[in-house]
Formats: C-alpha cells, sequence, structure tokens
C-alpha cells in the first residue's frame, strides 16, 4: 500500500525491456544515437509540431534548465506558493538560472487564478531598475494539489503572461495523468493553450529516469545544449535516455499507464469519500487524492502499512481548515498500484473510522 | 571496430539484468532505498574506511560537484591542461563551483609533474585579496593520455597540495582500468595516497549511468547532499543508481571488466607498435592506445569501418612531434571490445603500411 | 522640499572638507592606506569592541555582501516582505549568495513579529534536503516604513534566529536614525541584541559614497575581503571612504546629523497629523513620515514643488485601509531638511485641506 | 618617490573643485541627476557617436560588467594571460559573467598577436557542446606591460574577432596614456579599430572613483543597467559620479593629465637607460617604465624611500632573460608625480650603480 508517491515505482515492463533491448552492441555516446533521434521524432509526432526536444535525467533538472532559457538573473519567475519549482528543489531554479526570483502566488487546490497573477505582474512594473522583471510564468499539470487546469484555464494564464512579455512553463511532471484526465490531445494542452516550453514528465509514470524538455518555439532553445551539458545532464550513455522514451511512447503506453493510475486514485478518492468524517477538500481530478480524515484513522492506515505524506494544510481554503483532530493525507497512485492495494486501504479506513 | 569511446559500450549483462530485477515492486523514492545504502556501503567495504558516498547519473555532474565542495567561488582549481575537467564538460566546473577558475598545467603524457605544481603554486600567493586563492588540485587517473600515475607520484603530488591547504580530488573516470593495470588496492591508489574526495568511474566501464562521489573525509562532504539536490542530479528512482552500483562491485565484477578491456588495448598497443612507420608516443598503460601513422593508414582504417579520434597534437612533446603526414589516434578499448575487432583492426593497419 | 529621499542630499559640509584634505600627496591604493585603518578602529571603538569591519560604496553592496557570509546558495534568508534587500536591489542578494532564497515575511508598520519568524522557521526544517535551509535573519532598523524595533524586540529575534542556527544581519541603511531615537549605544543597538553583521549606512545621512559593513563575530568575516573584491567593490584610492567615514564619525557629527534629519521629521509629522483628513498610519519614530491624506492634496503639494513617493499600501493593515480618494505618501527627512521647506510643505498642505 | 601605482596619487584639483561644487542641494538619486546627464553626453561627443553610457565606481566592475554582456556563462573570452582581468580581480569576470572561462594567451610585452589569436580560437570550435564557446576578445590599452597596440593592430585583432562572431572589449585603465601617446581621437582607438565596449578608466589618471563602461553598439547595453543594480554598482548619490567626469572631461583635461603622467615616465625612461648595467625589456610607451637592474640598485632605491614593484619575470621573453642579480621592476608615473621625484630616483640608482 505505497500511496506515497507515484516515484516508489519502478519503470514499466515494456519500458525496462526496451532498454534491456537498448543494451547490445556499440553507439555513439552523448545523445548521438538513433534512440534518442527517434524518441526526439516521436515527441515530435505526438506533439503534431517540429519541436526542440532535449531529454534529461530527471524532473528537476527538466524544471530549471527550461526556466533557465525564460528568464535572465535578474528575472522574475512567478509560480505557484506550492509549487515543485518553489519548494521541492533546494533552490534548483535559482541556480540553474544564475539568481532569478521565484514569486510564489497563493491560489486555492494548488492553481495561480488569473486574477491573483495579474497583481502580481502590476507590481513588478517593467523597466523599473531596482525590480526584478517579470518574465516567465510556470504552471503545473497537473497541479501539486492534484487538481487540473483548464485548457481555457492555461490559455487564460498563457495570455496574460504572453500580452505582458513573458514565456510560459508548463511542469508536466504528471502531464499523462493530466492529459488522460482532460481528454485534450498534448498538442491542446501545451502549445495550442500558449505554453513556450514543457517539461515532459515520465518518470512517475513509467520511465526509469527519463523526461523531457521540449520547446515549442525553437529560436528559445538556442542555449539548452550548453546548459545541459554544464549542468552535468548530458548522459554520456544517451541510448538509454532514447530507449526509455521511445518504449513510453510507443502505441500509446504512456496513456494506459496514466489511465491505470487515475483509475485507481478515482476509485480510492470515492470510497474515501463515502466514509463518514472523511472528506475531500477539492476534487481528485488525475492520480492524487487529497482527503481529511481523522488523525486516528490515519495512525490506523499507517500500522497496517500503508505509506503515505501527511499534507499540512497546503491548499486549504478556509472552508476546509482542518479540526484539531484532523489530518489532511495525500496518496497518489501509479500506474502500478493495484485495486487490491485500494481496496485494503480502504477497508482500513472503513474499519478504523467504525471504530470510533 | 568501435574505438572512439568507452562510453560506445552498453552496460554489461549482470548491470544489465540487475537493473531489471531491481525494477518490480515499490521502493521509497531520491535514494532512500535499499540498494543505495548497500551501495554506499559496499563502496566503504572495497576502500577499507567509512566514507561518504554520493552516487550520481554522470562523470561531469560527480567532477563539478566534488570540485564545488573543495573551493570556494573564488578559488583556483590546479589541473592538467588536458584534463576533461578543463575542456570538456563545457564550463561545468566553473558552473557549479560558482566561478572558481581552473588553471591549466602542462606536462607531457597527460601528467602533471611535481615541478609545474610547485611552480603554479607560487604564482597565487595565499592571501593576496587581487588574485585567486589555491583551493585544490584534480589528477585524472587513468589520464587523459592513457597513462598512470604512479602510487609515489599520487602521495607527492597530494603531499605539495596538502602542505599548501589545498585539497585534493580524483578524477577517476578509469578509475579501474587504472587499478587494474597498478595492481594496487582501492585504498592504496586513493586515500593512502593522500586524495580527499574521488569520483569513482563506473559508466565507462559496465554501468549505464552510475559514478559516484566518495569522500574520504567526511566533514568535506556536510554539503554534498545539497548541491547535488539543487544541480538535480538526486534520481527520484534512486534505486536505479544503487542497483547498477551493488551489481558492478558484486564480486569484483568491476575489476574484471577493466581487465578484458586493458588486455584488449595492450593487443592493440603491442600489434601497433610492431608495424613499420607507427609509433607509440608514450606507453599504453590502461585502456587506451595512442598511436602516431601515416594519415594514409589511419584512412584506410575508417575505411574498413573503424572509429576512433584523431587526437591532435595534446600532449605530445617535442621528440614525439608529428611529421607533415602523420596523425595522432587516440582508440579506446572497452569490457565489450573483441579481440575479433582487435586483430581486424591490426590486420587492416598492417596492410595499408605494407601497400605504401 | 525634496522629500523624495534621503539621498537626494550631497554630503555634509565636515565630510566634504575632510575628502578634500585626504586628497592631497600619496597613498597606497585598496585599502592600504592610514584613513582606512583610522576609520576601521574608530568604528571598533563606537561599538566597543574589537570587529571586523570592511568600506564599501554602496548600500546595496554592504547588504548583499554581509548576506553572502552568511548564507550558503541553498539557503533561505528571512526578510520582511517590503525589505530593501527583497524589493529594492534587483535581486542584488540572489547574485551574490549564489542564489539563495529570500523569504519575505509579512508585518504590519514594515516589522517581522516573532510569530511570524517562528512560523516562517517552522516551514522549512533542518536537514530536508529537497528544502532550502535556514541560514539567515535580516531585519531594517529603521525599518522600510520608518518604525523602529525596540532593543527588546531586536534581542527576541535574534534569540530566535540563533536558537535555530541562524546568523543574524541587520540592514542599517538609517541605523544613525534609529539609533539618535532609541537614545541607545550602538552596541546595545546591534551586538549586545544579537546582531552579527551590520550594514552601517552613512550614505543617507551625510557622506557621499561610504557604507561599512561590520562583523561583530570576526569568524565570520573570513571571506569578505575576497567577496568584496570579486565583486568589484575594492576601490582602488581607498583613502576616499576612509576620509568620509572618519569625518562622519568624527565627534558624534553622524549622531548630530542624524537628530536633525529626525527632529525636521518629528516636526512634519506633528504638522500633518494637525490636519484634518490626514493620518499617520504608524508613528513617526526615525526620519521618514508616512501619511494617507486626500489625493487632491498630493496633488497641490506637488504642484506647489514638493517631491516625494506615492506608497501604494505597503505596510498597512486592515485599519488604515485608504478610502478611494485617498493615498499613502512616504516622505523622507535628511540632515539638510531646512524647517523652511518643513513649514512651507505644512502650510501648503492645510491650505489644500482647507480649501476643500 | 611613489612609483608604485597611479592609483597612488588622489584626484585632480579641478576634479576635488568640481565634486565640491556638485555637492550643495538636492539631486535626484541612482543617476538620473543632472552631472550624471551631462557627463553621458560628454563622452558621446569625446567619441563622436551616440553611445550607451554607464558611470561606475571601480575598473575591475567595468571590466566585468562590461564583458558579461558579451559572453555568456558557458562562454571563452580571450584575454593577456598577463592581464589584470585574467590576474588582479580575484575572479570578478567570472562572478560577473556566470561562471565563463577566461582563456589566457601568451605574448612579449604584454600583447596579444594575430597569430596567438587565431590558434586559440581553432581551439574552441563553434557548436561543440563539450567545449564553452568563443564570446569575447578582450585586450588591454595600454597593455599591463605598458606597451601600446597600435591602431592597426587593435584593428586586426578586433576584425578576427568579429570574423569569428565575438564581441570585443578594451580594457582602458590606462586609455587617455595610451591616446596622448598615439596621439589618435578616442573614437579612432575605439569604435573606428573595432571595439564594441570600453572600459574608459578615469580613476588612475585623476578622478577620485568613477571609470565609465561605453557601448558602441547600443544593442548590447540592453541588460547594463540591471546588473550594475544587483552588482551593487549603482550610487545612490550619483551625482558624484557625474560630476568627476564632467571635470575630467573638461577642456581636455583629461589628456592633459596623461601627457604629464607619460612625460614623467618618459624621462624616467631614458634616464634609466643610459645607467650602465640597465636595460628596458620593452620601450615606455605611455607611463610605465619596466627596467631590468641589478637588486642591489632595487634595494638602494628602496632605501632612499622609492616604492615600487618587482614585476617577476610577466612579459620577459628569453632575449631579456633575467641573470641571477637582476631584477625586473615596474615603475608608474601618474599626473601627479614629478620631476623632482624622477630626477631623484635616477641620481639614486645612478649612484648606485657607480658604486659597484
Amino acid at each position: 500500500m505505497n500511496f506515497a508517491s507515484d516515484n516508489a515505482s519502478g519503470a514499466s515492463d515494456k519500458v525496462m525491456a526496451a532498454l534491456a533491448a537498448a543494451n547490445s552492441g556499440a553507439a555513439m555516446p552523448y545523445g548521438a544515437d538513433r534512440w534518442t533521434a527517434q524518441a526526439e521524432k516521436a515527441l515530435c509526432d505526438v506533439f503534431e509540431r517540429d519541436c526542440a526536444v532535449f531529454l534529461v535525467p530527471t524532473g528537476t533538472a527538466a524544471n530549471a534548465l527550461a526556466l533557465a532559457c525564460l528568464t535572465p538573473p535578474w528575472g522574475a519567475v512567478f509560480c505557484h506558493e506550492h509549487s515543485h519549482v518553489m519548494g521541492d528543489e533546494c533552490g534548483a531554479p535559482e541556480f540553474h538560472t544564475g539568481g532569478a526570483k521565484l514569486v510564489g502566488l497563493s491560489g486555492g487546490g494548488g492553481k495561480i487564478t488569473a486574477a491573483v497573477f495579474a497583481e502580481a505582474l502590476r507590481a513588478f512594473p517593467r523597466g523599473l531598475v531596482k525590480q526584478v522583471q517579470p518574465s516567465a510564468l510556470t504552471i503545473t499539470q497537473a497541479t501539486e494539489s492534484g487538481t487540473l487546469y483548464s485548457l481555457a484555464e492555461i490559455a487564460g494564464l498563457s495570455g496574460a503572461a504572453h500580452d505582458a512579455g513573458l514565456g510560459v512553463h508548463m511542469d508536466g511532471a504528471r502531464f499523462a495523468n493530466a492529459l488522460a484526465a482532460l481528454g485534450a490531445s498534448p498538442a491542446e494542452m501545451s502549445w495550442k493553450a500558449g505554453i513556450d516550453v514543457l517539461s515532459f514528465g515520465a518518470s512517475k509514470n513509467g520511465t526509469f529516469c527519463c523526461e523531457a524538455v521540449i520547446f515549442f518555439d525553437k529560436a528559445r532553445a538556442a542555449d539548452f545544449a550548453f546548459r545541459r551539458k554544464r549542468a552535468g545532464h548530458t548522459l554520456s550513455k544517451g541510448r538509454l535516455l532514447g530507449a526509455q522514451a521511445l518504449a513510453y511512447l510507443d502505441g500509446g503506453h504512456w496513456l494506459d499507464l496514466a489511465r491505470a493510475a487515475n483509475a485507481s486514485a478515482a476509485r480510492l478518492a470515492s470510497g474515501l469519500a463515502a466514509i463518514p468524517g472523511t472528506r475531500l477538500p477539492w476534487p481528485c481530478e488525475a492520480n492524487e487524492v487529497f482527503a481529511i480524515l481523522p488523525r486516528r484513522t490515519a495512525d490506523a492506515l499507517r500500522a497496517a502499512g500503508a505509506s503515505f505524506y501527511d499534507w499540512g494544510t497546503r491548499g486549504l481554503t478556509a472552508k476546509d481548515a482542518l479540526k484539531s483532530d484532523e489530518v489532511l493525507l495525500r496518496l497518489v497512485a501509479s500506474f502500478a498500484t493495484s485495486g487490491a492495494e485500494v481496496d485494503l486501504f480502504l477497508a482500513t479506513a472503513r474499519n478504523a473510522a467504525a471504530r470510533k
């Protein structure tokens, strides 16, 4: 019953097999191999556009290197106050950008609103030398609260950012989960909605260590290869990344994996919502469930072997305030989560609630 | 006949199998898994000492992050003028150290001499504020010219560095090859000879993407976890690294791999040396052969499908100066190099030489 | 009627005369002159302690270089959300620290409270690698809202910071004004209250371009000379700084200047408070007055030649919320502000208010 | 007899008087004052071109900030191996550029030759990701060896740099001295010879703390104001810089000062050259004299109160190699050097030489 993180799973069997298959024989190093070339091509196909694609081994590298191409060191990068780039990467964006300032915006359920973003922009007048300059907006899809921006919301934020001269980045650590949930096309959820650069996540959803940074405007990518090399993120045996990405995309495998994870999360969410004394502060829209329940129940679940994180109060608004004996839990399903795990978790929670 | 790079090979079968085996089930992310813990323990055992061990995915990351723990941004890091950190990492050390200055030292066959190092130290007086301050020495074993520092030479340079208050780093991208050649113990070729921090290479010698940074003085490692995270080099599915390292070390597998590569290189070297008109500017001491031969021969080899790099004049001293129709080639053998490949290469070279 | 900034005044006559006097003859460059040595000594005397003292030409340099000695690049520096380091230095702290994260804390009247600071500390657990690490607290005295921390408040915040392992910096851009107002000794308002490093401001209060960074714990200052040089803040003709600082301190000149500025501000504040329709959201405690008054009055003042800044809503709490036709003005008095200027300003404001 | 540095002199009387005159009354801070505006205009007039001009307080700031506008962090900046940016600024260029690599080129008498520069360019192929990318050439006029590049030499190097896509910077710490010696116009010695950005030195030649960075191609200057602010080099009382620059340029004052310094140096050089056992390794072309003489003579000069630096062997070629009892001295004349000082120095040297 590991609901702590979708990073707790390994690679999918298909990805693992592809890795083994790519292992034999010689290939030119540092990404000059045919797997990498094919993976870059496959991603362009998926996004229905000629893109600049770069494979990297971690999501933190993807985000920080992508942002570094959107902001000068004296730029302001607007993000949600609870976003991964703001709080979970030990300052990686600041490091890779040469010291840009991340400006955290508030918003319920992990989402930035148009109004909050507009107000933030007004606080950083263009050309006022004593202040850092607005340079980029980054949004997370699905968000850290497991919610989704609609296509219209993405387009609205992107449009406002572009109007103010900012570039727009999407942290798509759970891009596949969001896409499967929205039923949109990759193009619709990215460049057609105004995204300039995408961190295309894959590690949480079935690869071992493979993410892609995708520039829809290739002109913005001019520096990326140098930044990646200099950061130490150009793998010598590049075929390792290429082979993972190829298998991940092949035949819609990635969306199958995401749908499985989303279904497990949905089953978990509806089961929890039906237990008296348990409530969901916001809907489960992808593969994460956030549930408020008695601390006693959480203890019983842990005692039964379940793992998950206590989420503090992040993302809660006043109407969802915790009572003194309640906790907010984050429960993450991955492609490898089994129905049996979900059912056992729910039964344990129900028992604890009934025991009173 | 790929002699271009030991990075052209994949992982060894044993490493690949271990990776597949580690893939099933859930494991805590970001290195909090049992494979990583066991790998760290195994490396301590190999080095006969309680060390601070950190796994990272690339050699560039290993080197740059290690150096960042040895130098302030205003430090001078002494290295060979043809070293990988100086010329092949797109400024990664400068980036990760916050702008330290790499000072390239000359020396035949890729080796820094005690005299040259002593002179360099004199050029950077301690405490003279207008100059960067001597902070670290980094040496490469085996060197970029395929030669080896003897244990006494390592101890001599380390001692001089320590006397001047510098930390000492070894870029061990080919540590196993050097170790197998010298017949020394890992401890003897590292901390017993004065090395403070080691980039323990494994990717060139049989892993897919796994290197280790090993601090023999654990106090120097206090910042490393933060630097690694911030750089984006903490893999979410950390067991990937742990499993590779474990299999690599298990039962002396790493040294078997290195011995195979060294033997192929030795066979290549002695074969080439016996061909009229071909000479080796310095001995083949690990898994790389540097050969001076007629351009015509190099062309014939390429035409026959061999791949390798033209090495320019790097490392050559006056007595080995190239004639106008000669080239210096670098030929690298890996664990996967076959005797047949070597023999075909030699036969081709002999034929070209005979044809005149 | 320049109330825009205390930077609008030149140097005091005494400082200017000292500069001219120091100009003749030869002196060793880069701070190896007798004026600099005497100034460093004089500051130690003023603070009743053997300190490490460094003169620099700007306040931004003083703050950013000081903070760089208190935080690693992956540190969190806690400051008020409206502080100069946060919003008015174009990211200088991020630049000089190598990308540390400034965490802005809210608080009425420009002051950080113990409760807000304690909550912020809890959000950055020590040793949690994915988050930046708490490293420093910086407070401003007098604050950007013209208010003062009491000695007890400084000691309380410093104590909490030290308990959590943080260093404490004071941005003393208006140190003299605060000191004169509190009637404390320099030692009492700094190291005796727990300050580790002080930006000792002088430029706003009578020098031309001279600030001092003072380390009360000399061990923290080990890197400063290198950081200053590398940043380009070591003046070649260092006597320029030394001579300014010496004249500024001589015979209590600096406190005379501050008392004059404070008196002008007090006269302005009490005059404004007496005008119907005008109110002060917080008391004038040093040399700055913040007044809420009808926009119409502000327009009349500008028309009469007065200069000052519209302060938006910074520092206002709910009880002081602006009505739609009101503005919050910042009015700064310097040592050079004359009584006539203040009286003319007040008369103009009174007339505008009466005209209705 | 201070021949240690032209930084040992104060400001010229005219500059000092202008500073005092600019001190009274109020002026808008941070460079929004009339002195600064007039100084910027005056420099455009001097250079016969509409330039982007920025005043800064130190030469190190000027150089490092200028280079930061010419190179990305992964750039190679070519400079003379003995240049100030390479060896005397504690890594300021590395800091301000975000870690670019300075590549030191050899050359007798402090000058880079076309051949050496061409060879260096070949070592950094454009687009080879593992290497830093050629981005800028910086030359010093007058050089650190007191020699001059002719206009043709400047144009030749600039042309080669431009052909390879590099920007060209001139460190003009002694621009006035060089200009006076060559008898060229400011435009001829800068943009007409291909210079893109100039550090226009003034502090060594009569100001207190004022340098200018001049962009002849204004497009390159887009970031400068932010970089300067962020570095802490935007003086609050900006009129201080403006007033110095205005007085320095007024009526050709700067060239009068430079001619005086050059004349003193010439007198010193010809006097020394006439002393048996003393020789000049290269001609005195501006305001610095480099002389090889017996250590005994140097000791006698120091005993008589003269100050100067022992220059090691920097810039010496084989034909000028020092004998075991000889030293190479650097002797710098400034505008304030008197004929009496020169004569006393020469007499002392002659006596020491005669004494044998």
